[in-house]
């Protein structure tokens, strides 16, 4: 069993779904492979307002994210540049896959998600980014100019190419073998399908 | 604790809350005020596009409703006419409950609801709620003017503009003594939070 997990380091849904994919999937053997997107790619096809642009919406969801970060003891404390667009975390991820390889990657990935949710740093700042690749042993110089590669650009306007032509309109998503679940508050849902699997393979 | 449920007949997640909102405020001592809303009323003013006329997310939604049916054994099976916009169900529970009462409007949008959700019927046909009002024993010729009174219009309409008002900006919506719920899939959350009342008042 694959589990697709499609998010953006600017969606708060993202990190709380970030935090728990791994473990979703350890309980019930299934692999996760992680993809970047940049959710204003999405809805600029789609035509849905992101969130935050919608004050009524946005205020609510402030409220939400927060209930459900105390509800379920998740650290939560982002920047004071959040909501915004990001998009060097998410080429710097794709790089460190292709240079370092997977593991490196998802432990950047996660330092930038508990940095900026968690620990109130704007990981848009280069510097920081930068700080986390050499907190990993990763060479800054080779960081640097591997974010502005084209290739590494194309890569990521490609992953919310191919994204949305899963039908994923939304982050955080999961395909559980094509199986679509979208938003946090399907993670419950998604278990409970992992959970079924097996009997619906019997 | 007052339970204000916010919802449009139009809407399937709204018949899922609808199904189980009073068991969850009894379960808690909480007394709940149905509001029937015009979703596109709301959703005109916060430029937020309703789902069926997103191709990509309609496709989903549609499987994820009748995901979340099944897992939940609702009876789910709607009128070949979902989605459309609705407009006379919403007029006719409140002409009923000014001239009949609320135990006779709550019946009316529970038969509603049924209808149109579970049993495949199209309540947008003035003759389909006809039925449904002289089952409950009202007179029909005083319910087709009573949909049609200006002043029975005018509430409807005013009751979107007091929902937005509140910070509603979808359905289904509940403000639990002003806490905001949005989504079927905020009820888990809205049952904890309802439980822990007595120790926040404590």
């Amino acid at each position: 069993m694959v589990l697709d997990f499609y998010f953006d380091f600017a969606s708060g849904y993202s990190y709380f779904a970030a935090r728990r994919i791994e473990w979703l999937a350890a309980a019930h053997g299934a692999t996760v492979r992680w993809h970047p997107v940049l959710l204003p790619a999405l809805t600029q096809v789609t035509g849905v307002l992101p969130s935050p642009v919608v004050p009524l919406k946005w205020r609510y969801v402030t409220r939400d994210m927060a209930r459900t970060a105390q509800e379920e003891a998740i650290p939560f404390n982002p920047s004071a540049a959040f909501p915004q667009m990001l998009i060097a975390p998410g080429r710097a991820m794709l790089w460190i896959r292709a240079a370092h390889g997977e593991q490196a990657a998802l432990a950047f990935a996660r330092t930038c998600f508990q940095a900026y949710y968690a620990d109130g740093v704007d990981i848009a700042d280069k510097a920081v980014l930068l700080g986390i690749a050499e907190g990993q042993g990763i060479d800054g110089t080779a960081f640097l100019a591997g974010i502005e590669d084209p290739a590494i650009k194309q890569q990521f306007k490609q992953g919310s190419e191919d994204a949305l032509a899963q039908g994923v309109f939304g982050v955080p998503f999961v395909l559980a073998d094509g199986e679509p679940f979208w938003g946090y508050d399907r993670f419950g849902q998604l278990e409970r399908w992992l959970a079924a699997a097996p009997r619906r393979a019997a």
